[in-house]
């Protein structure tokens, strides 16, 4: 937390560039200038994009549609791109309100505006699905990743009780750099791909199933068990986060 | 339980064949001729070959060696095959001296003694284990099917991160009438089987694993959510139920 | 995996019956005749009739009516009996505009249209239900059932707290050749028959309770911890899958 | 709280027949003579056999062989009968140093000093086991219901995987005025026993079983969920808790 | 399950006044006069008024109205007090145009139709409740008790966090044959009145709470690990099994 | 429970400035001001803002608006001050239709009439949001916390993923006497704070989350094992019982 | 984390008292000079008794006797009091071979020595405890809160099904300033003594009990759902955690 | 799984340079050719190097020493790197018969025989731990990234109650190409520096803790329920497979 900011003080203060009374007003105002903006219920990190390679995501469910917008906006004002999750029809009518072109995107539910074009990723990001009960959080995480700067490759509908449609398509896995698994049920497949690639393997459970799939424990301790090395697993239904741990990797 | 010996005294004092006095000694003796026998600390079911088609099996765990014993030898004496599962040296001990014949299987822990051969199934159960840990499981399965007159043929290692292992032996799966699935951790063997087989899979978790795999419960959970049709599951560790479940299918 | 026909290919070019551009064609087309069918969101697998015994069937929750109804037009384009299970109003209506013989099983909440008749199965397959409650599950596990060309028997409302009623019906117990118990509460009605019969045993424990019943978790513990020999659990409230592992088992 | 013995102080004084000052006396003196006696280390409450019909009992389990033996002392010497469970060969050796009379009950692990002769219940209390490993469970259930005056009557091994065993006894259930059932793995025998009698049914969970019975979870939530009416359950292993109950029931 | 009638008819048989095919024909008829009326979705135990002293119970959920509406008839019809728990404004209204002398109780969601007056019970069953938000619990219990003949005393909102509202009535509490105690929460309530009353104590846990109560589990759990001896355990919100096995204890 | 009004009813009789039948109407008066009000179905505990300075706090959920209303009005009828914690707007109209200056809190859904002004507390309550989705946690602790008496400093969105938000506002953690810190997802909040300030922490788990959050077991589990010393914990979205346990220590 | 020796530094060098070199060797002190101690394996903080009042105490379990009796000597060698929790005979051998002076507290296996002395706190804390085998979590409260400066009072078996022990000693409780109450089982004694007294109480749930106890689970969910206000808990069997935090609020 | 070999024997059939007979025979030895070894009780998979970059390592809890020690020496055979973790003394001392050259590792209880040399990663692989007790599973971490070709920075004790340990070691973080952290209890570490590096972070839950840790559950659903992006969880203790996931990253 120690700013270089404060030692450039010290150094004009003593080559005499500065006075002591530039130098308090100038250490008032780097703390005004701070790297978020407080609008009482939200405080926007405006430098995330600094340390993580990508601006502040805002997660919708349990927010208002206006503290939604208004978060928003303040993204977008610093021409930031806005990705909004777990949203809903009433969020996106207050954000496209402010942001006339905020896009939404019907499958994930997510609301979109395009800022600064991303660093691109060095390969692809191949999103493998187990059902197609499955697309939401799938989608999800394949939106993420393209508004992230990476190339996402879609591979839907492979689940393990027929590996044959998996196999098929074995080139794809073997050419993608990292590989995010969505299953739900019994979350088998990211421990039979995880044995297939060299690649690293993001599993994300689903919550698609019922009975002893309790909400998707059933997928989640299967992928956290899984025999196959080189692989880790994120929350339920957590396609966003897959893919933020997909670029991270994607960037390197 | 209307037993057809009632109607059969009827008959027989219409008859004349049969004094009222004496149908009631008949009724009498077959009361007593109940079908069990009781120890005190156990009722010994010997009815159980004729409803079941294979003895009472003595569940070891929490039985003092004298009782084994003691029950060990009521099932014997009528020449019928003896096991106990989940055995110890102790109980061992106690049921050889009574028992001299009686074999030790130390891998799944179990007593037997051979009665009268039991009725041959209709073909082979193939008893596959993910892992090398899974033996006791699996072998406990393999002993107990065999014991019911079926033919086990045991392909142990081949789980799913290795996916090719199994595909190699892809022709003992197909040959097989019921297949026994063992595997613990994440517990996605039975599926990918399952997918492969046109024959009934019984799955067995166990609970081989740690951390997150809470005592075989993510096995569990993976194999009764799983997406492949024609499966079914038994309890954690269950081998000895799974065999009886197999041997009751390759006996119809 | 490896195909047959890859050696007829090679057989062939040896006896100069195919040139080698023409086994390359021969092969690019054996890629392309798939044994499933890719739509975008699904793939449909046309092989597991041949592999399964059955085609496959769709679960039904999670998808939107336009996927069910895009599935199910692929599936009936080859002739092949279609099941929608866990459907809705608007499933069937997407169904029924694209295919106006499919039938509404309102009960069970699935969607059928007959396509060849299955291989009959060898026996009857009993279905028993421990209360009214549970016949949502009990009528899918006997509508599928019936689809795979088994004879079921519907013998409902024999739970255990009226012990009588089972037993005056004891004849159809023993007259089945697999039996399907579904109960829910505490779920004892698979122990209890599972003793008195020497037919394999499918138990399918329901969400119907309350309470420390946990969605059905009580009755799938129960019947998971059976200590009646011969019995195996299916996931809760899977009735269709409980009839795919007794059809396969009435089919050996 | 309120105690008859300040209203009496009131008259006595009004009466003349007690000066203020010998009112202040006896007031101080009813407050020594507390319920109960204070040992530092716990506070035996031998007010219990008056509020309660029997004296307190010690849990044995965590507490120290000098700790039971204090409390057992304190318990004799008022000539009340001394019921420690849970207790181990260390306590026994404590207690039987300081009070040589004391009994060791090995199936049960209950030490027992047998004081002052209860009042006598006014039937039978039933203690119905699942099987022969239920036998700790069940006899410590026995044996407290017996120290508390009531006659045990004892019936093991009539789990309902055989049921004959247990319509064999049906005369005993009947004759029952109160029945305990104690049973593991799923615990069905409560409802079915709750579905044959008229008595109040009291269902003991034990920690018999293995993998999904989850130390006696399983066979908890079978009993709570019982579809029979009539039938309360108490802690997993709590022999001597059923029977506290089925003692007050049977001295009404 | 062995019939007198069958010694009579043997007896019969013998003394001459009954020819062998009389005593066939009355077989048949025994096994006709079943105890129980089978409607198909549901078998109508009418001899459990013999068996358990009260008639059916009709459990509500999970049928539909048509279905409760036809139970209903049919007990009604024997002249049998009918009760239908948890049930809602369509079941009454199908059951009122079938039986429309039948009541509607709206806080504890049930049908009634008096039949028949039970036999008294020999004391007060108390029905304490911890608050407000438990009555609905609290109301079934109280109501089923009073349906079978008991004298019901309602004691409500005497929660552990304000000790004197309770200890204020302590006569009630004394006065008491059965007490039934119902609180969510914590479920602190029973241990607090099984300690201060030689009655036997009934515990209900309630769903009421919030977060951490997990749906009941918190009360259940408390409840159930109560230090105060002679307290059993029902189900979650089970206000109807507990004044079964009230009754059950009220009656002997 | 021993009344000190008892002693001063004995020394005026000993005085003689109290007849013993004057003495016992006054011990009847005593016993009829009961210190709750009996409404039948609730008992308002009147004394509460005796024994622990702050009157009886009403719990909306599972009432109905006429109890609501018929307990708020008992309050405000002595001049307390009226707090009802999850209400909705049924309640709200019900209360504000006897009581019209009541007032309505939107965000923490709590209805409030302001009574005799509390004792005011010594130091500041912060209440300290780990996200924007917390707020309707973090306001009712902040209202409940200011109706006692307290100063309360609402500092939200201070989440540890951003560590440098709550690092700029420690100078407000450092000044606070009592912390509350409310968080939802992996809850690590108060161990930080708990790790930066020598003032105790009250920790509130949130069930904002989705997926393995389980409805705030997760940040619940995370605080209980918090590593920092000096953290206790509240119910899950228990805003008001933290605001009661900082008052009570602000008042010392 | 901004150090206002960084501001003096400034001024210094503004005031010409310190020149740009003295000032970055003097900064290059101020990293030196950590608040941290590196063992390698720890980092032992010796801030912490600036920062929370007390210094760092050691949790023994996991660690081996050479890290323990490392870390030890470190914090002896500044003066300050050590505490090592969770500790066995052989931590204490290798700590008291560093430190002759150590002491070892066998009830609640704790390591102490003795260092400067602390501030006082301003009140007594009560420690109340339901069980006798309550006592090693109850001493290791009462130890910890005494080596941090409090008086403690400990109340130990005052459990609830007796509560005349508990109401005998009321006025100890009303004398705490700070009430830590430690229960097992079901854990209601924090409610009952939260509803009797207006200090602030702190819950510990401990481990005692058996069966559906859960290794304290039912204990800690009663007090998360305490219904008395006023009430926070800390983890299962955490005395000093409980004691950390009554510190905290006995010397504000 | 289709095999370029067999493109080459067809190719080499159709250029005359294989007779068909010959053909048979190659193909027949590619089948022989297995990327596995067959033990009978383990098939070891010798193609991992070539698919997942390093050999297959062992897990060795539930192996017995001589089925160690087998699998061992057929790794070593080859030349392969052998790693065994979650070994003992005794399958040391196998493996070390068998192997004189191999190391045991004690801390992270692991065997090691070092064979060809990995590829080296590109970065280094930092591996944080939160406390002394989590040094175990650290170290596996540890040692696990070093045989396969990283670069590893061990980074202890640096929890998040004391953070000023961890931002003072930040300059570490920030190099670090990929993060590993360790930590037990609340398991918050992951989420602070998730927050403050751009690198990928695979997080560790331990079951270093107590109560209502429950064996490392809090800690793993702390992890997962992240509100830092770029997070991803293994499972609990898996040090092993944090390395691996780490490796794969690391060698992108």
């Amino acid at each position: 937390m120690t700013d270089p900011r404060l030692k450039a003080i010290i150094d004009a203060v003593v080559a005499g560039t500065l006075t002591p009374a530039d130098a308090e007003a100038r250490l008032a105002a780097a703390m005004r200038d701070l790297p978020f903006e407080d609008l009482g219920y939200a405080r926007v990190d405006h430098h995330r994009v600094v340390r993580q390679g990508f601006p502040e995501v805002v997660f919708g469910q349990g927010k208002t549609p206006e503290q939604i917008a208004g978060i928003a906006e303040r993204i977008v004002a610093r021409g930031h791109t806005l990705l909004v999750t777990r949203a809903n029809d009433a969020a996106f009518a207050a954000v496209s309100a402010a942001i006339p072109a905020a896009e939404w995107h019907a499958v994930p539910r997510c609301i979109v505006w395009r800022g600064a074009p991303p660093d691109p990723g060095h390969g692809t990001v191949l999103i493998a699905a187990a059902g197609t009960s499955d697309l939401p959080v799938a989608e999800e995480a394949a939106l993420t990743a393209e508004l992230m700067g990476n190339h996402a490759d879609r591979l839907f509908d492979v689940g393990v009780a027929g590996l044959h449609r998996l196999l098929h398509a074995r080139d794809r896995v073997d050419a993608a750099r990292v590989v995010i698994v969505v299953a739900g049920m019994e979350g088998a497949l990211p421990s039979v791909i995880g044995g297939l690639t060299a690649s690293p393997v993001i599993a994300v459970p689903t919550s698609v199933g019922y009975g002893a799939s309790f909400g998707g424990l059933s997928a989640l301790l299967g992928m956290l068990n899984s025999c196959a090395a080189g692989v880790a697993v994120v929350n339920i239904d957590n396609g966003f986060g897959a893919a933020a741990m997909a670029s991270k990797i994607n960037h390197l």
